[in-house]
């Protein structure tokens, strides 16, 4: 399996064709992944709001959650409308302009499946994923790690139900979240002070495309043990 | 960044050199990260007990526990000695003997430096870095992911605290958990199903060698929002 930086991308900007953008950083082929950072993808989509202070941060991380887990100072872990469970609602300042907050965008798996559209049509690439991927703390362990927000062209979970080990034994592990682990594959190529927003995970075993999504991924309450 | 599945092993007995079966399944270079399946690493060192029943193994997963977090019918979460929040204490049937499970070794950390160790000295290579992985579900996300339980020969928290964004801003990620995301990047070339118990992850843009361990991921109770 390989992953690719897409290097030399611009800034984004709002209205920016960012599916034209991804072509032109690299040579994308049939079969593969290509993961793109949350924050180029909400800039395109001009998913921006001005913040002039804490506060104002807040403000936008509450207007965005339909939850409130913890609070700690002026930080929260909410539950987003997507169900979505991180620090201030994704809400984050860090890789815009000053002043300026970057939000989740509306529907992620949208903008997922509408870059897997325009990517296609560009390069006649098939089949193809697309994974739009977030930087999300954990409980437990120290670290943030990227994880799947949205999906487009593969099933984000392996379902191993039923699957035999090779002792011939049903397996205990019942799904895998590749599509995470895709995310967190290309976050070691792509780096946050580094200004690469995107890479290409090509090879990956096993891969069931299709059309599945990244709100798939999300825990139904009665599943959860941690809500 | 390439990850390279290491084929062919052949199932591992106690007692087993390891670290020899690894350097003889594929070809190690200098600033590889070499990936093990923590099941191998178990049986390698003989951390396996007899089951007969679902009562034996709650008995074995409730012995590796210093912490009950949830429960559901025979399936407990718990915290183990190492800090681990995992399914069982990590304690699994699958890939093993009929009639056996398969623990956690005492010490992951311990069992990383020594194969790191008898990789370089049969190897020459240098750098290199050991991950010890085993597969954990999270809360509010469906299916399991890989992450690191050991590591020797790299730092597994990259340290951003103080770095800067592409527009001169601080990074409000302070810290990113490689080590994880290493395990997860070498599951998707693994697999439950197909026997590859250790993959190698070429190319990791701006790891940081050094003397870190897995147990500095655990995260510690007064930082915990969720303990």
């Amino acid at each position: 399996m390989q992953v690719i930086p897409l290097q030399g991308l611009p800034r984004v900007r709002k209205g920016d064709d960012l599916a034209r953008l991804l072509v032109e950083s690299g040579r994308i082929e049939s079969g593969d992944v290509i993961v793109v950072a949350q924050k180029v993808v909400s800039k395109a989509e001009g998913r921006t709001a001005e913040v002039r202070s804490a506060e104002d941060k807040l403000g936008l991380a509450l207007g965005e959650a339909v939850r409130v887990l913890r609070r700690r100072g002026s930080m929260v872990i909410t539950e987003t409308r997507h169900g979505l469970v991180c620090a201030n609602s994704g809400v984050d300042l860090s890789n815009a302009e000053e002043g300026t907050a970057v939000l989740l965008p509306l529907d992620p798996d949208a903008s997922a499946r509408a870059l897997l559209r325009q990517i296609s049509h560009l390069t006649g690439a098939s089949p193809l994923g697309v994974v739009i991927s977030d930087t999300f703390g954990r409980p437990w362990r120290r670290g943030q790690v990227n994880v799947a927000i949205g999906v487009a062209g593969f099933e984000p979970l392996l379902d191993l139900r039923g699957a035999r080990d090779w002792y011939g034994r049903e397996l205990s592990v019942t799904e895998i979240c590749v599509a995470d682990e895709i995310a967190s594959a290309a976050e070691l190529v792509m780096g946050k002070s580094r200004g690469v927003p995107a890479a290409i995970v090509r090879g990956v075993e096993g891969i069931v495309w299709g059309s599945g999504a990244a709100a798939g991924i999300v825990r139904p309450p009665a599943e959860d043990l941690f809500r």
